[in-house]
């Protein structure tokens, strides 16, 4: 890890699983062990979910870089105001890490779950790693934690994942989950009322099961169609295992 | 751990990741270095992928449990000895390790990348998960070993990301890669001339990658365009990542 100046440092997407601590890898947990600068991503006034899951387990020495959201609560990506003020953010947070990186110093980005599928490290990810040296740690992803939970195997053979938002209209969503034969919803928690439709009319409602906080204490695993309400937090996503059993 | 007789042991399904020992969660980590019985796969006269990936981090005390696949070359799922011979293969498997949970110890079985994400695992879970306490240890998965080297964000925002397998025929093939946003092709080895040709048909060939044994000391990374060849092996997959730049 390198912390002197003269050379530039490297940025580290560190993906660091759906939310039990234990679900690191040895190597994020090594690079956090050493990284001299910890930034992560929070909304305001929160702690940050992944800043949570490594409580303790970065080294102490490190400065802690808090990028928080311009929301307070979330605007929805169709808003206008959206792309305009979180791309500037982005941009902002780019150049509190790339002042650090200049300065010789290492910093690892935490991500919850990959950094890659679905994380906002991926658009640090765009700004920064053409001018500095950038390497992904992979996480287990808020899926694989899920479905191990729910003791689920989710494909087999030549099957078809499928993986989609939530947030998609309604006619979409029933027609990826009528195409394929596993499907993981994410960003299910308020659009379950919408999710729960989708699938009835894809003839998988029976097959799906509702995952919140998955791997983290307050953790939930049950069968939608035996979920009593359609509210769900953030942190909750729809699986659909396969259904065939192939030998 | 249990390694008690009276009461029967644990059966683990552990994720080791795709390649690089240091992507291991802790948790493997920690159950491979307790259980008394350490259980994978091989193909006959090999030492097995996950054995290797996890040589000298398991409980040196432990039992290794071999558990050594039918054939010598592969057969094909469509042949009609495939369903009949495997399904008999993992009826023993079962029965062996069983026999070791019935003895009070617990079983921990080696999974490439995620266990319940295409996995052999999935037909021991079948087999024993109704009987025994299982527990799943999710592990990161192939692709996301693999997008992490090729350090290609793959979904953003309300993306759908489309999982399919290399050994698909054409045309199924060339449809769930045209209606993607993001997708992944597993088993591309020895499909590749089929799924450039696939890709080639949904206008995406130019933005795949091609992934041959990510994460391990051999590995290559290549857009798929610029591979010269159509031969790849087993340890192979197609990445299509995501074209939109959300903010
Ligand atoms: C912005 S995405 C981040 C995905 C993450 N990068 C990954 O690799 O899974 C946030 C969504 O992930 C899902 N999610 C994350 N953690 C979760 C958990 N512990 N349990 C259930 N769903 C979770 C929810 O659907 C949530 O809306
Ligand atoms: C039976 S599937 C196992 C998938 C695994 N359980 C996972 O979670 O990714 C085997 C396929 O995974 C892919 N694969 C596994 N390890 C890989 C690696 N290190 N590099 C590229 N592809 C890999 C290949 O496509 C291979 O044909």
């Amino acid at each position: 890890m390198s912390d002197v100046a003269g050379e530039s440092g490297t940025l580290y997407g560190v993906g660091v699983g759906p939310g039990d601590p234990e679900l690191m890898t040895l190597k994020a947990a090594r690079i956090l062990g050493e990284a001299p600068v910890v930034a992560f991503f929070s909304k305001r006034g929160r702690s940050g979910n992944a800043r949570r899951i490594v409580e303790g387990r970065f080294n102490p020495a490190a400065e802690e870089l808090r990028l928080e959201y311009p929301f307070t609560v979330e605007v929805p990506v169709g808003d206008p105001r959206y792309r305009t003020e979180m791309a500037a953010f982005y941009d902002d947070a780019a150049r509190q890490v790339a002042a650090r990186l200049d300065q010789g110093r290492d910093v690892a980005v935490l991500c919850e779950g990959d950094p890659l599928f679905y994380g906002s490290y991926m658009y640090l990810h765009d700004r920064l790693a053409g001018r500095y040296a950038a390497e992904v740690v992979p996480g287990i992803t808020a899926m694989s934690g899920c479905w191990a939970r729910a003791g689920a195997p989710m494909t087999r053979g030549d099957d078809m994942l499928c993986v989609v938002s939530g947030t998609m209209d309604e006619d979409g969503l029933a027609e990826r989950l009528a195409g394929a034969d596993a499907a993981v919803v994410m960003k299910a928690g308020r659009n379950l009322a919408k999710v729960r439709s989708a699938l009835a009319r894809a003839g998988k409602l029976d097959r799906a099961v509702y995952v919140e906080r998955g791997t983290m204490p307050e953790e939930t695993v049950v069968r939608l169609a035996d979920k009593p309400d359609d509210d769900g937090p953030y942190f909750s996503l729809v699986l659909v295992p396969t259904e065939r059993r192939t030998v």
